[in-house]
């Protein structure tokens, strides 16, 4: 039989967008149709974003991205003041970058395997790619200690993560260089999770209350959503840069109507893309358009654009697009942790 | 220019089950090739479920199912004792099913419309659906209305959604006949919104808490997934229907590896079926396969099967064809929502 | 080793709509939305076809249809004057129907084997259905007879077609109760298949024309689209109801523009419906929606419907709402290969 | 009311891979998952494919690939050795590219407009690109033209499409330097359309047997299966690089059957690589997998790979890393043309 080092032996490496100046690729796409000409809007509407002073950067991210290689992407657009805010599912954010960022691997693998040796050899398949379940209890087991460290009472998700960023500050820092919490903790970009027990934290949070059954951490969404929209009242104007839909899209696109209940008038997202491959015909949230949103008065509809790809392939070509534009250069960090980082302190 | 009325008015109607006895077209499908034949083995495998003493079944819902006319085909499960637990999207169970419990309709829309003018009309898109914002509004405002009634401590989705079913009959009892988390609440199903404040009721939390800021009423969602787990540990076996994707699909897969954590040898799920568009190459969790469910160790690979279809069409056929099979009649109720009842009582 | 007996053992059997009143049922999706909606309205416009006393029906029929069970649907639809005229690929006309015809079987199947050793047992697959290759080889042999028969020179698609039914006739009639073929020669039914060498004919013509170097058969799609065109001119008004796209797709639009050519103001084709899966987003054809169409002057805009489905789940039950509803049976035979009939009868 | 030329503004541009280096970029995705890695694999295959000697290297087209800014990616893989024979569906060869070497041009649109209006501007769309239909006309009566002056008999499309050609270089040559029915022409690459009338050739023949009913060409699409497998008899071994599916993927999978029923032992294509969206789950051809047709025996699963990706994303990657990589500098000429030439010469 098989061994699991047998299935465990190549390692997805995360691209760089630093590397490939794709700025003449995507420039030349638009002039061409269907999801080339997309590609290009969505990119130049990007590049707007970032160009326009006062707008907030929203990203939101679904679909098993960083196990795909497309981790350090969004590192570098912290890095480089291209984000102001992550909205993401719990599978991206620990599953995948916590779990690296302990110091474990994502492996390439292929859908055409049997799953039940698979799963005698604890090797989990995310479509063609592996991981080592014992090393996933070993990142389940770092959330419950997280969490057991701390005062008892309800948080943000955003909160935790930030948390999650000190314990690998106060652990001898990640045991890579592209960690995406870590690069937010530092920069003072706030990541929201709205599902957040959707994910291997859920596993913590499981472990922590089962053994403190009285007194114990809770994930507060819905004081996720009242931060989120907190962000959204305090940015002149706001864009949203989504891949894939799923919860994030939903939730980053409603805090406009949130905004709205607590203060008459917020404005709607002023630019808007969303990479996709989602058939709008079934009428599910993630594949709804742009258009769709603005009945809701979520989005503007000037300036919005969907790219009918899966993400491997488009979102280096955006992100590239807009690093090596170079427009982000100029661009004031908006830092916008810090509206709440007093509370954050909390540590028992 | 148009009005409100001009394009709100004809209403969705709920498709009855149990009017269309469907089962010889479903064994039609069986010597079939394709999505017929897939849909004929879940509906077997779904009837097989509920033939299984020993099997609590649970039915995950994603998706804009409820005003897309499927919200009857959930009654009539709760109503015949065809499901045990119910894992929802928001949408779902607040914007679609509670508002109609309050006497909102869906109406019959186009995709081919200003939704410019919808904005400005204060009407709402779901593709070809349309929704009255201002009613919208209402429900959200009936949300923190019941928050606000609460004792202020974090809450499973579970508990409050049963405080929902409870204001429902505390308040001359719903507006329709078919009203999912009426019934629920009335049968004793308990009903998990793992992203709860991604919907209605996250605007209503939002202004409870704005409003109390200090001392509030909280969605606790890592309790949705410790309350979840508790009813896979109480469960000999266990089986999902689930209806598109989404967290709901990932979450209750999940409770398989959050059981084994907490017990030694939880079984994995031992029946799955999935209605869905998704396209397993986006190596997304909502098209990912039960076989590669199974390599997580999440889902037995010997009844399990995925239908390609969009809801409306599958849904009726599948749940159709168990219903007037019958196997429901001896069935003995399983009211998981008693587990959790007392803790229930909490009304300030 | 396994052997061919072992994959070859249940026999796809083909719906009878005759036996399903899907009336009610689909009645009831005319108040829902998204695909029920869809398909709802779709089945009207089909009905309507066939009450418009000067409509023409053509059906057009792409993707492996009758090997997952739809043939008898449209045997059915010719048995009961609900089709005029069929547009076809080859596959599904040679490889299935005429197949089957002689006496062999399509086979339940499964995604889910081991290719080489199929290729190895002389198995072929389409999805999840089985072919002996060997039966299939009889058939391209069969066809290479027929072509041997007939006077050497360029033949329609159409007149082939209807040598292929007159080759049941005369060799003692088809194994089977429900062949399109022989349905279609007893009829008056004509059938093209505009890309004929591309299919088990195209075998068959291959090793014609190997034989007889200097003077053979040949495939005239030239003609096939000259007759088409006439049918159009001689028809009122035409209806199109579309299984999958493809060439026949195309194929059936595109003779309103060629009968505008040899006509001024020939009439677009007055109510279309399409069964799919395929996605708006790539710009081909087989997605191109009819409102597309209409730009060209294809198609009115006033009765066209898509339906976003996989074909073994929509077709009988637009096929069989239409036959339930009985306008059909005030319907006059058209009969319209009377027009080509003399000239048929061209055997050496 | 708007003009004409209000719409036909923006002309579309075809993308110049020589001009786009995007070798690192494809080897990045080597250790991704998902469609970047199948790409770079895919990628890698072609190459492969060009680096055989003994590899006859056949592209199949389908979708509106040419007026969607892909023609020169097709032109360049001509003019630079790296495709031997072409299979197309006709409107890409004479909707698009004879269209284009006539001076014509497609046009930057919007899926977002009123198609009525379109109709009566004579302007037809391909999802968001317009074309004059007066120019298309013109395209039209072209092919009419040409077939006017030829031999009245049976022609396959290759020796069409070759008088095609030569009608060029008897005019003054093209009026475009990317025209690919030129590029092949010049350099004796055979390119068959086994559709033939499915496109504005169809109009032109439809008008040259309407005006010459007694004696004229016709398309023998018989001639075009015998021709493309007498080429797969004459190679070594085979590679196909398929764009979109429908008949040209299956006419060139078959002619492995072909090949096998004139010789025995004809070996299978050694490689295989397809871009496509299709989903697999409703089983056509378009969509069916490469390890589905190695079970006919058509295609060996070693080197194969499909690429899930709308064409003008993945096409410009693939082709353009194998161009920068310059395996093609070595490459011999096949000149497969000249199997046939002597035959082509028959101009009446």
């Amino acid at each position: 039989m098989a061994q699991k080092k047998d299935y465990l032996k190549e390692i997805i490496k995360h691209i760089d967008i630093k590397q490939h100046n794709v700025v003449p690729l995507v420039e030349a796409m638009e002039s061409m149709a269907f999801s080339a000409r997309d590609l290009n809007r969505a990119a130049k509407i990007y590049e707007k974003m970032l160009t326009d002073k006062d707008c907030t950067v929203i990203l939101t991210l679904a679909g098993s991205l960083f196990s795909a290689g497309l981790k350090k992407v969004v590192h570098d657009l912290i890095a480089n003041n291209m984000v102001d805010v992550i909205v993401s599912t719990g599978a991206i954010m620990v599953d995948q970058d916590f779990f690296e960022a302990l110091g474990f691997k994502h492996y390439i693998g292929s859908p055409y395997v049997d799953d039940n040796e698979l799963r005698e050899l604890h090797i989990d398949r995310i479509y063609d790619t592996f991981i080592d379940e014992d090393e996933l209890r070993i990142c389940d087991d770092t959330t419950a200690k997280i969490f057991d460290s701390l005062e008892p009472r309800p948080y943000s998700s955003r909160e935790l993560l930030w948390h999650f960023g000190k314990y690998l500050e106060d652990n001898g820092g990640p045991k890579v260089d592209d960690s995406v919490i870590y690069a937010a903790y530092k920069n003072n970009v706030p990541i929201f999770v709205p599902a957040f027990s959707d994910c291997s934290a859920g596993f913590g949070i499981v472990m922590h209350q089962h053994n403190n059954p009285e007194n114990h951490v809770s994930f507060d969404s819905g004081k996720d959503f009242y931060e989120l929209t907190q962000i959204k009242l305090k940015s002149k104007e706001t864009g949203i840069f989504m891949i894939g839909g799923g919860v994030p899209k939903n939730f980053t696109q409603d805090i406009v109507v949130a905004a709205d209940i607590l203060r008459e008038d917020a404005p709607m997202h002023k630019y808007a893309i969303q990479i996709t491959v989602a058939d709008v015909r079934d009428g599910a949230l993630s594949s709804s358009t742009l258009k769709e949103a603005s009945s809701w008065g979520k989005v503007e509809t000037t300036y919005e654009q969907m790219v009918y790809s899966e993400a491997t392939l488009a979102m280096p070509l955006i992100a590239g697009y807009a690093y090596h534009k170079g427009v982000w250069k100029n661009r004031e960090r908006k830092e916008l942790q810090k509206l709440f980082l007093k509370e954050n302190v909390s540590v028992k």
